[in-house]
């Protein structure tokens, strides 16, 4: 099977990595950066395109567009890792479209066009008979999709809960355990590489919004946007609102939750019991699934990171690998 | 497709009543329990035979026996969900190969045939182009073994910890709890319906044991047997020792491990710090997945129950049908 990848930030090279460290018949044939691209019908030499990357800061031909990637090299599955535009989706939504519509798979970690037009995106899909997959896009390493699609499949699912963020997650774990205000725990969050300079797209909770988006829309086919979610961030808990809950033997998080038979979507900070499953450390992520016959699964695991995020990126590329097999 | 169900105790009425609550194409055409039997090609009516299961103790007419419905009715997967036997996988395996060897797929919830004779029940199926799946031998409706071979695809795994066995936990969590002797929290579990007159397959690490051969031989195809596994059960605990792990913001759990760079196989009494995602409550399973690029994953869900089963045999009965949609 042939992919190209767009886009050769982190997660991109974390997938070249990934791919060049295994043998799983995947074949690179294009890749290409904001300023560069390279193609080769015969399969990149993965090891090289790394490291010329670490050396120049491109991965090809300087001058050459993501597009002559996406719309004119040999692939069977477009990997679409470009950086996010939550308000536009642009240019990925473009990309996604054009490899779509060239009757190619798309595997993608941007939350931008999901979040904005998995509908349409799947409608194009379907008419080409072609698979548009985008695991990354929700809590990094963990399989939630792949799980309610697969492992839960037959089940019905009654309300998806999550703590999908790991900087709100890491400021509100050393809150609690240090004793530290929002600011300070925000300030060593940065320090610490785990929140951006700008961190209101995190802390506001629009992130986990967008999540919650993309699952309504996978889960329930609900076709909600960003403005059918209401939003509270962790930017005026205090410490001593933690410290209320911690002489309960709770904790608070920042909790996402899809509760479609009470038309809640909702994102909010909440009180949990520290024996909740949904109370993990640091900058882990957790979901928990609430299934008419499974009853309640909690999946936790790491929500950022080139690796796991290519893991999720990976186990895409391998499930369309398997169909394809099968009709080849 | 059509369906056989043999073995028609709390997991065989749990399926029929899930197939017969939700539309999933799914049509049986036979059923059979351990002193009679009923077949219809064009589709039993699930109600009708539950209803009499319900009033009568057989599923259908006295004296017809599975072997009836294996060997003669029409289906495309036998689920199979008779009693285990764990020293012999008898009568179960049986059942198995003959499936197996008309061209059928195999669905089970059975430890025994699973732990004794995956290999070859495997080469079997393999031979006949069919498929042998087990999801609910392993933690009930945490679909492990899916998410392994999904959701993580293309990662290597490097160890599995679990807690597996849910009237352990039970026990442990009590004793935690309650600064209950062993044999008062044993008493309790039984009292609850969580243990079995004879506990001992339970609290000696036997089954949890069981499901660690079971992983092992389906992960890592280590061709391991229950002999190849470490086992201390939790007998020999002390209200004490739980005490002393609690004055350390600690607490006890029953573990299983496989970790084959080590080559470890091993079920244990360990101490876990209480915000350790495998530390979990009463009867719940847990189940930590590492990864090579995801990291850490871990699994909660309930370990046990007819519904809760019910959801992994369904899970592989979709996944079966995917495939068979596919090719018909």
């Amino acid at each position: 099977m042939r992919v190209a990848i767009v886009g050769f930030g982190a997660v991109g090279q974390g997938v070249a990595r990934a791919l060049a460290e295994k043998d799983l018949g995947i074949r690179v044939t294009g890749i290409a950066d904001s300023k560069s691209a390279v193609i080769d019908e015969g399969g990149l030499d993965l090891e090289a395109v790394l490291e010329r990357k670490q050396k120049t800061g491109l991965c090809g031909e300087r001058g050459e567009s993501p597009l002559s990637v996406i719309g004119e090299a040999p692939y069977d599955v477009l990997v679409e890792v470009t950086p996010t535009n939550a308000d536009t989706g642009e240019p990925a939504t473009g990309y996604i479209r054009t490899a779509l519509n060239r009757g190619c798979h798309v595997v993608t970690s941007n939350k931008g066009p999901i979040s904005l037009h998995l509908p349409l995106l799947q409608s194009i899909a379907g008419e080409q008979g072609v698979e548009i997959r985008y695991e990354a896009t929700v809590c990094g390493a963990i399989p939630v999709i792949h799980a309610i699609r697969e492992g839960l499949a037959g089940n019905e699912i009654r309300s998806i809960h999550g703590v999908m963020n790991g900087t709100c997650n890491y400021i509100l774990s050393r809150m609690e355990e240090e004793g530290l205000t929002y600011e300070q725990a925000l300030d060593e969050a940065r320090e610490m590489g785990y929140a951006e300079a700008d961190p209101r797209y995190d802390v506001e909770g629009i992130d986990t919004a967008i999540k919650l988006v993309i699952l309504a829309n996978a889960v329930w086919d609900m076709g909600i946007t960003l403005k059918d979610v209401d939003i509270t961030g962790i930017t005026a808990l205090t410490p001593e609102a933690i410290e209320l809950a911690s002489s309960r033997e709770s904790t608070i998080r920042l909790v996402g939750e899809i509760r479609p038979q009470d038309e809640i979507i909702r994102v909010s900070p909440r009180i949990l019991r520290r024996d909740h499953p949904l109370v993990v450390k640091g900058s882990l992520n957790a979901v928990l699934i609430n299934c008419d016959l499974a009853g309640p699964i909690t999946l936790i695991g790491s929500g950022a990171g080139s690796r796991e995020t290519a893991s999720a990126i990976i186990g895409d590329l391998v499930a369309i690998q398997r169909g394809y097999d099968r009709c080849h």
